[in-house]
This record gives structure tokens, sequence and C-alpha cells, in this order.
């Protein structure tokens, strides 16, 4: 991470450009600049991002007779033959410090198009791979952090709420998509409910947004647990305790 | 759920053909048709889903000014006037008794293109709305499975394991999207490292498929919590001990 003020992308995935969302997305970003750091965004609407992996991703092929997605990632990497937006938002991330995801809550999960820039963009050899992951993931040294909208009500999603804790909702793209290649993943900002809510219950998700960015360097992440306290079976060590909702003995 | 052996579902997102997904799914058609089972297949890739929710799936706006996506899917019920390739899904999953998912296991969740399956045909009105969800979702009576590739190893989705509990990893899926719709849910098929062992042990997966389908219609479903379960608050009511890894006080 850079001692500059720094450089931030922004990740932002909804079909309508005056949703909430897009308002967090302003938000962040001018609350960013207001630091002194600079801010790209990936629009993945705007951009009509295609979400889809697929075999034409790969104008040369390693395993031509078989599709393997993630060895012909790394294939592509090694030859510099990545396709043009894949490689376009690996320049965004490689540049960034921090990396923010503003996206609305769909099904527990984010919306298709920003599942599929995981799928394409977070690349074998790039984002991880052979031994590289948590720790030593390919983009250790940043930090990430989610921001995102939904209609729930904050006590469906409590840990004793109907549809679960939102610690075990968003593991997977806390823990399996930005632990897992290298991110610091800070504290997310779930805005609940925000169709429901009057306006200024949104300006007071808007401020504390802004709050939480004026801290972005030096709030604490979210403790993952990292291959260094796992044996060779993949399994915590006897010696650390499970500290975290997926973790049990 | 009818009294003749039933009708099922297979919704496959795999990007290639010969893969062993494919292998799982069409052991599980020949198994369910061995049983005078009918069923049908919609293979994502092969047809070409297209996984973006968006605008233009709506010919007419209740709201033209802005997008909420989920009402202008139930103003289109209402109307008639889904997507035509929207329609077709829903005619399938209508009149399936049992809904198989088969997909490889992307950052801890399904590929984008059935990520946009969810998105964009379990359409509010249909699938849930207003106050029809779990044991009231629009599909109670019928059940699902997951049925998953991966190449993580065992271990690694242990409870103690370096990525957390399967159970977790796959709580966005089963709870959220399946039991939230009001599905039954059975314990999912997750075959662990399918690119590295034998392929005697791919052998044993297939076998354990066909096994498990022989049971769809009696085994035991997942104990997700119900709404019958919560207050008004949305939380498990005090007499109720939380059941599932998601839950606890």
């Amino acid at each position: 991470m850079s001692a500059a003020p720094g450089h931030a992308l922004i990740v932002h995935a909804n079909p309508e450009p005056v949703s909430f969302g897009a308002a967090l997305r302003d938000h962040a970003r001018a609350t960013l600049e207001a630091q002194g750091m600079t801010v790209e965004v990936s629009d993945l609407y705007a951009m009509g991002f295609d979400p889809v992996a697929k075999a034409e991703d790969f104008s040369l092929r390693r395993f031509p007779e078989r599709l393997w997605y993630d060895r012909e990632q790394q294939h592509a990497v090694r030859n510099d033959a990545l396709p043009a937006d894949v490689e376009a938002e690996i320049g965004k991330l490689r540049r960034a410090d921090l990396v923010l995801f503003v996206f609305p809550l769909w099904w527990f999960s984010v919306p298709a198009i920003l599942k599929g820039w995981f799928d394409r963009v977070l690349v074998k050899e790039v984002a991880y791979g052979g031994a590289r992951r948590y720790e030593d993931g390919g983009f250790a040294g940043k930090r990430a952090m989610l921001v995102t909208t939904t209609n729930a009500w904050p006590g469906m999603t409590a840990p004793d709420g109907l549809m679960g804790d939102i610690d075990v909702i968003l593991w997977p793209l806390q823990n399996g998509v930005l632990a897992y290649t290298g991110f610091d993943v800070l504290p997310p900002l779930v805005a609940h409910a925000v169709a429901f809510v009057e306006p200024a219950e949104r300006e007071a998700v808007l401020r504390d947004l802004g709050a939480r960015l004026g801290a972005w360097r030096t709030a604490e992440a979210i403790p993952f647990h990292r291959v260094a306290e796992v044996g060779e079976d993949w399994r915590l060590r006897p010696d650390v305790e499970p500290r975290l909702v997926a973790h049990r003995r």
C-alpha cells in the first residue's frame, strides 16, 4: 500500500442509475477524493460487462480438448492473452489500495453481473494460484469492503433472525472471494430496508459510510483464519481457537 | 406433489460439455427416468441464458421513472408480460416435483449464469411475495437439491476447515434461494477435488448420487427455520432453539 493518500476502485453493480446504491457510490467517491485519493469506478451495468465465463474468453488454449476454466486463466496470464475487458479490470485492481463493492443484496448475494466479474476477473495466477491464498493471496496488502443495500429488516439478518446471521450470509463473499484473494476485509456496510425507511435514515447511512471511509486505513479488519493457522489437512491446528461464524469443533 | 412417479427439472450450469458435472447431470436424469419420472433439463450454457437482470426485461413498466426490479417482476406477472425466456423457466419450475441444480462451485457460489437465473426467474409474486416465503413460499411442496463439484479438498470445508463449514458456504443458496422460496431442501451432494481424485472416486460419487435420488421423496430435508418460528421482530421466538449454523443467541 502506498504512503500517498492512495487509490481506490469502486465496483458498482446496479441496474438503476438513480438508486440509493448510486448515492452510496457517489458519496464514497466524494469522501475518498476529499482525502486526496484518486478513485476509479467500474459501473458494470453502464459498461455492459459480460458476466459469463466461457471458452470464448481464451484465444489460445492449453487444453483444447476440454475446458478447465481456471487453468486456461493461468495459461492466458502467462501468455499475455487475457480478454481485454478482464485485463482492464485487473489493471484497476492492481492500482487500487482500497476496493469497494456497491450492490443490492439479491438472493443473499451479489447480482449476477458482479458474480461474473468475480468469475472472470479474479483469475488464477493473479488473484490466487498454487499455494497463494488468504494471507498470500494476490491482493495481499490491499483492503476491501462490501457496501450493500437490502429490503430485509435488520431483525431478519440478526444472529437469531429468520434469514440467518448476516455474517453467514456474507461469508462466501467476504471469506470466499475477498479474504481468499488476500484482501484485508473491512466490516461491511449493510443498509437495511432502504426502500421502506424514511429519507433521514438513508442520510444516516451515508454519514456512516463517510465515517468508515475516513478510517479505512486504520479500521480493524475481520480476523479471518489464515493458512498459517491450519495443518496439512487444511483444518485449524489444535492450538487455534475457531473465531468466526463458519468455524467450530 | 403428484402421486405419480413425478417430474424433475435439472438446472445445469457448466461451460464444458464433457465435464464431470455433465456426467452427474446425465446420471441424475437416467436414475430418475428409471423410476418412471419425466425429466426436463435447462442447460444454461447451451441455451445461452442471459443472466443479467435489467430494465429491458420489462416491456411495460409500473414505475417508468425508476427501476425497482422486484416490483416490476410482480407487475409483469400480473399483466402476463414476463420475458419469454423467464416465462419458460417458470413453467418448468411449476411442472417439477423435484429440482436439481448441477454446477461447479465458483467463488463459494454458483457460476454467474446460474446466479442470474435466480435473479431473473425467481420472480416476485411467483416464487415469493407479500408474506409468502419459507413454508409459504411459491414452491412449497416441491423438493430441491444442490449437486456441486469443487476443487477444494474435504478438509478445507470441514467445520474447522480453512474455508469454513460447507453448510455456511452453501447457506445463501440453500436457505436464501431454495428454502426462502418454499422448497424442501435435501442435503447437498458436494463432490470434492474432482479434478484431482482417481476415476474410482468419481464413480463412487455417481453411485452416491444415484442412491440419494432413489430416496428423494422420503429423504429428510434440512430443517431450516420457518416463519412460524419467529416473532414480529423476525427473530426466533424465545421457545425456539437455534438449530442450524446461521443462527445463535
